[in-house]
């Protein structure tokens, strides 16, 4: 029985309106079974974690990725959407083999490790490799063969898909789970959009699309079919007796918002991609004020630049300021949530992470805040919402399992990861 | 003779359309001396940095701050202005003594110098304290005496200006100069704005002033005086024969925009307090366009939470991406050269510092790239705007000395300064 023993920390548990206090938390076996003031010891066998003036809070998580696309990140930035994505990215990633996308993975993971994120949804091809990098490196995903119906393939994708379903589900100590992933609702015609909703409901798996994102994609759909995007996926019927997990959800109406309401699943709102690609501001209050979840992910670092969720955090919250011209809005405890547990809701895997609370796994991160931007210790929820980055986290920890330990990872090499990733990273881009 | 030899790292040296390449860097006396392929340390007394896999550039320059206010950090964030200012940030600034000032500065200091700072430009009272440390800490500043003229002082204010200016402008080897701040069109009547502006023109001293912020300050400013914060400063002479720096500038309409069109200094944007307090986005683009110099500030911790200059990069250009729909708008290396050569423009130091070229003052910092998020290496002006941290940076020099390495600070003891801001903090916030 493995236990693990961390000690004097500031305990942050992201439920609701619980205030942080000080003490101790008992891991047995990948699940908190105790947090208390003080807890002793018990057997010779417990690892123990000094950990004063860090603040240990659960692990982030990041519920709409690309990860293997770190390979290409600062690659092709400050271009005009369509330039980045014909001459740059769909070039480069035509070249992606299943090795690149296993070490491209890795990288990706690798960052979010040392960034504090212990799980994230991803959508991408060669998922075997995707789920490999999962398992290899003790993260916790969801993952997602993404769709698109643009020609016909004889069903290759298709296979693809349920065959990662099939294999993966549940794998890795149940760290892997996976979802449907039908593309975006202007690459999925409404044929096949219907058939793999009714498959989804039938075999009750999640689905993990793109929506609304940038206005051409609005014009788009509104050509094709004369409907909003969530207009087209809502009259299909996808929202109905499903989870769904909507990535982006920049560019709904109120009308969109309404069709939204009472879903299963929710909305990945993905800030810093939305700003740097000049998308715009998603209507997260709205939706959170009409009960829609709302969780948080970066998308893929080929448009972000980082996956650190601590950027996401802050942008988030200030883009809804921007927004209303009003600093109360969304403030630093929803805005943590929303990177936490909302976005474990968005995963279907909030009954197990996303708040530290006994019975759950052991999913956290401590942040070390012995540092001048983390000095004077006021509010912590501001202090970690609004000043802490990914650096500041120096461990973390999945399944009870420590993948960082002040700040050094120690399931996986990142010596041979960077080592891979500069040389595949060559290749792909080159000539381009 | 103290020399400082830096060794096969990426150099960007933040001079307009140069490219990153690899090499060394001789530093004598505090300059930069040389710059080439390979140079050989000749001398005994040469201290040698190994620098494979760093990134050098300027330092960044924080062309606003309260330093100070670092103690009232994420101590009332999330709150609406008039609350902030007036329930929290007032009052706890009204117990702040000399000795208050003097830490907390230092410890804004010191996360300055740890997130890659080399100079800024602030704005309190207690100047001397102010002054001490940057003296004591090795960093580089130019220090304005808030000047707010809305009840007799008895010249009190204006005194304790003066007195800064004759007694540091020029010391701690050149490292302080000083300038002349009258706070804000708001709180300063046109007689003493005019007498200030005034004195500064014949003692050929740069301005510091706040500017058109919020829009509650551009209607307090027209109900007042019928017209907008800058056409009142126009209107009064200020920017005749005087260098200002003009911070925020939020709020102005393309009349006001013409008017700075010309002017010595320019604006200093504070991007990450203008989206936390939900202000607004600055007309950058447009200021850019007409000629007018645009640097970049933090703004004080009591507002921004973080002076992490980083964050400012990466959140001015998101702005302007997102005001235009258009990810093309303030490319990388554009918002890179806001921050350091542009900033040192508003100092008025950019003929000593802002850009690492030979005979410059050796203002310069380090990034180490062996990180997750830093590779692969494509753009390298990609990577540090979009998705490098302060914690990356693991050497800051200034003047030639190195006051962090391996991000450990040498010339100030971080344990002190954390001791002392702890107990003042609690004490400032007390019962508030």
């Amino acid at each position: 029985m493995k236990t693990l023993l961390i000690k004097g920390c500031h305990i942050m548990t992201m439920v609701e309106k619980e205030k942080p206090w000080i003490g101790d938390i008992l891991i047995e076996n990948g699940r908190i079974v105790r947090m208390a003031e003080a807890i002793e010891a018990s057997a010779s066998t417990v690892t123990v974690i000094e950990a004063k003036n860090r603040i240990a809070m659960p692990g982030l998580i990041n519920a709409h990725n690309h990860a293997s696309m770190s390979l290409l990140r600062a690659f092709s930035d400050d271009l005009k959407l369509m330039d980045w994505l014909d001459k740059k990215m769909l070039p480069a990633e035509a070249r992606m083999t299943r090795e690149d996308v296993y070490w491209g993975t890795l990288l990706g993971i690798a960052e979010m490790i040392a960034s504090g994120t212990t799980a994230f949804a991803d959508m991408y091809v060669h998922m075997d490799a995707v789920a490999e990098a999962v398992q290899d490196s003790g993260i916790r995903a969801s993952l997602t063969r993404g769709l698109v119906f643009l020609q016909d393939d004889g069903g290759r994708r298709m296979t693809e898909a349920l065959d990662l379903i099939d294999k993966w589900s549940g794998a890795a100590d149940g760290r892997i789970t996976t979802m449907l992933g039908p593309h975006a609702p202007y690459t999925c015609p409404p044929q096949p959009l219907q058939e793999v909703s009714a498959l989804a409901r039938s075999r009750q798996i999640p689905l993990h699309i793109h929506l609304a994102e940038t206005r051409e994609e609005v014009a788009k759909v509104r050509e094709k079919y004369n409907q909003t995007p969530t207009e087209y996926l809502h009259e299909l019927g996808m929202f109905h007796d499903n989870h769904v997990l909507l990535a982006h959800a920049v560019h709904l109406d109120l009308e969109d918002i309404g069709r939204l309401r009472g879903m299963r699943g929710g909305v990945a709102h993905n800030p810093v991609s939305n700003l740097k690609l000049g998308c715009g501001i998603a209507p997260v209050t709205e939706l959170l004020s009409q009960g829609v979840t709302v969780g948080m992910g970066t998308d893929g670092a080929g448009s972000a630049t980082t996956l650190d969720m601590f950027a996401e955090i802050k942008a988030a919250s200030w883009m809804q300021k921007l927004h209303y011209g009003d600093p109360t809005v969304l403030p630093a405890e929803q805005v943590l949530r929303m990177a936490t547990i909302e976005s474990a809701k968005l995963l279907h895997i909030d009954h197990e992470v996303g708040t530290l609370e006994v019975g759950k796994r052991a999913d956290l991160i401590l942040i070390d805040t012995n540092k001048p931007h983390l000095s004077p210790l006021h509010d912590l929820h501001s202090l970690i919402a609004y000043s802490a980055t990914g650096a500041d986290v120096d461990t973390t920890i999945v399944n009870g399992e420590i993948l960082m330990r002040n700040r050094e990872l120690t399931l996986i090499s990142w010596e041979e990861i960077q080592r891979e990733a500069a040389v595949r990273a060559k290749r792909l881009v080159e000539g381009l």
